[in-house]
């Protein structure tokens, strides 16, 4: 297989070859169910509370106890969301914003159906939360509000304990979907207003399929898969012990990098300023003074973000367009949408997405690759160009 | 640590070795979200693709895509209960069985309280399925009927294809959780009148933290993780590559072991005669006809099963009372209770689960040391002896 040059970290990460090995022994030695009555079992129940802590440190939870182990971002979104919404059930006003995770959107959209009032608040064109709408719509018969702490697709980052303390002064829930965040940028719910917070394992260099949902102490709760007693009753289904343990591992190495981001914000800022100077009708999407370390998000003006894609490949790298959640899809991002990007640029979006991993060297090869591609997709364009 | 004699399987398994090695590239090599458009995403799609192939080969699926990769039998059973009584809202019955596991029955009184009308079939003192109530019952207003195919704690089998016939017959959806049946028995979905069935990846020595829901092509299905558009829209998040390969190695495996279970019968047997002749007051439970090849529940009257288990585990014997779901209860399995098993013999019960890589020379291990254990606890046993 050809070199991959991988900058598309958003989607998903590689597993740290660390992570993987401290997962190993979970499989076939220390295999035991952690809800067993026996020593081999204990083995695996020790694991996992080791994990939960590491897991817990990384957002500076409290007590480790906050840390509720699900199977992905996505089960985290929905799990805050049904339960905030069970559990204030004459409440019926539910507050988020247009740029969500489709976790959190579509759930929003199924309450909507359900007979749930919903706001979606705005954003500008650099994807800015619209502050003044959301205090114009918050009530005392807000149930919850959701928003995300950093954008999948842009890396604009919304001033969540604000957001949040809006929410405690209206007696609302607050969730925040911090998928894009943790691991990216030091995240800390401590005296945050935050109440619950999602975030995925496989986006911080720890497997796919394991997530987390920190529940503050005291906040009402409900189950989202029901069933056995696993985590203290809040989730069923038997623990993914090497999946918990690898998670751990993730998390504990990621505490480390976030405290110096400035090589990948070098990079990205290096390849960016080098696309939008060498390439004519380049722009990048996203407020640029808030935004994660990793990301950028450059629209193309008339040509298509999918053909971009294509091209890209050929040379090995790997990027997005929209969030990969949603790729196969010919319509542009929701969240450039929402910030009425042009239709001519929101159609030729591409995501990069770095990681501590990316080399200049690579960098450097995305630069000499890419304006060629743009400039002969342009002469084929069935956008035109005006 | 010392040797551990594992005989809990029906908790959970080994992951196989082999599984294992299928998984590792997954992780740190070929690590690409599928979902994305490039190739290097390809190779997980593709992955992906021919792991469910397995799993459907191993139940006897007609299509691949009938099966939704879910975290968990759990989340299966979960999201299979929902989605047939959100797709039916007018239809107000459900029927289930009293010996369900938790991840059924808790949704079951979870759906009761909301309103639900909720028949629970009995069982008889072997565990048989009461079907004559089943079929005093059910309604043209039933709009689900989920009976698990065999017993957890006893290894009971229902007759799944009759129970099936009736509840198709009445118009109502059939779910059957197969998540001990599957691996342990030949089961096969075709022209069964099985709608959905759940099963796992950790109970046939694949990972823990994968499971499936088979949904016949045809059936309404509404998903129960709302977000992306992973698995075709019917379960969001980011697919686990790693043990999705898995789970697809594991079910290739467990066709062919499916297929001859006499050896692992054999063994079980013999646990299973020695005991009873060595002890006094001792009883198997469950129905003895029809009745898993690996499971073997006994009650040992008048001594208390979690300390039974604890001096087990200092010769390294794995076993258990009750599922480890609801372990760290004092209270007597409500399968057992739901036989009307004696209250003495019911405190006293352990489950032995054996796998293909039971030994004989493990099963004479437990031969020997569990007759003087009892001895033991019932000359201490606050149960007296009458």
């Amino acid at each position: 297989m050809k070199k991959v040059i991988y900058l598309d970290n958003n989607a998903t990460t590689q597993t740290a070859p660390e992570v993987v090995a401290e997962m190993l022994p979970y499989f076939s030695e220390k295999y035991g169910n952690p809800s067993s009555m026996y020593a081999f079992g204990g083995e695996s129940q020790h694991a996992i509370a080791e994990a939960r802590k590491k897991i817990a440190n990384l957002i500076g939870a409290e007590y480790a106890d906050e840390i509720i182990i699900t199977a992905s971002g996505s089960e985290a979104d929905n799990t805050a969301i049904m339960s905030a919404v069970n559990s204030f059930p004459n409440k019926k006003h539910i507050i988020t914003s247009a740029v969500e995770h489709p976790a959190v959107l579509e759930v929003f959209k199924h309450l909507q159906s359900k007979g749930w009032r919903v706001d979606y608040i705005a954003v500008d064109k650099f994807g800015v939360f619209d502050m003044e709408m959301y205090r114009s719509v918050i009530t005392k018969n807000t149930a919850l509000v959701s928003v995300m702490w950093a954008n999948s697709e842009t890396g604009t980052i919304f001033p969540i304990k604000e957001i949040a303390d809006i929410a405690k002064q209206n007696g609302a829930l607050f969730h925040t979907d911090a998928v894009q965040a943790v691991g990216k940028i030091p995240v800390n719910v401590a005296d945050s207003g935050i109440d619950m917070m999602s975030f995925s394992g496989h986006k911080i260099h720890g497997p796919k399929g394991i997530g987390a949902l920190y529940v503050k102490r005291g906040t009402r709760f409900l189950p989202f898969v029901l069933g056995g007693h696993q985590e203290k009753g809040k989730r069923a289904g038997t623990e993914n012990v090497p999946s918990i343990v690898g998670f751990g591992k993730a998390a504990e190495m990621a505490e480390k990098r976030v405290k110096d981001t400035s090589k990948i914000e070098a990079l990205r800022d290096k390849l960016e300023r080098a696309l939008v100077e060498k390439i004519p009708d380049a722009k990048v999407n996203g407020d640029q003074r808030n935004r994660l370390p990793n990301t950028s998000n450059i629209s193309f003006g008339y040509v298509e973000g999918e053909s971009i894609l294509l091209h890209l490949d050929e040379y090995g790298i790997c990027a997005s367009s929209g969030s990969a959640c949603t790729s196969g899809s010919l319509e542009p991002s929701h969240v450039l949408r929402a910030m009425c990007v042009d239709f001519n640029f929101a159609h030729g979006s591409v995501r990069f997405s770095l990681s501590d991993k990316t080399t200049e060297a690579e960098i450097d090869f995305v630069i000499e690759k890419l304006p060629p591609i743009i400039e002969k997709l342009r002469k084929i364009s069935p956008f035109g160009r005006k």
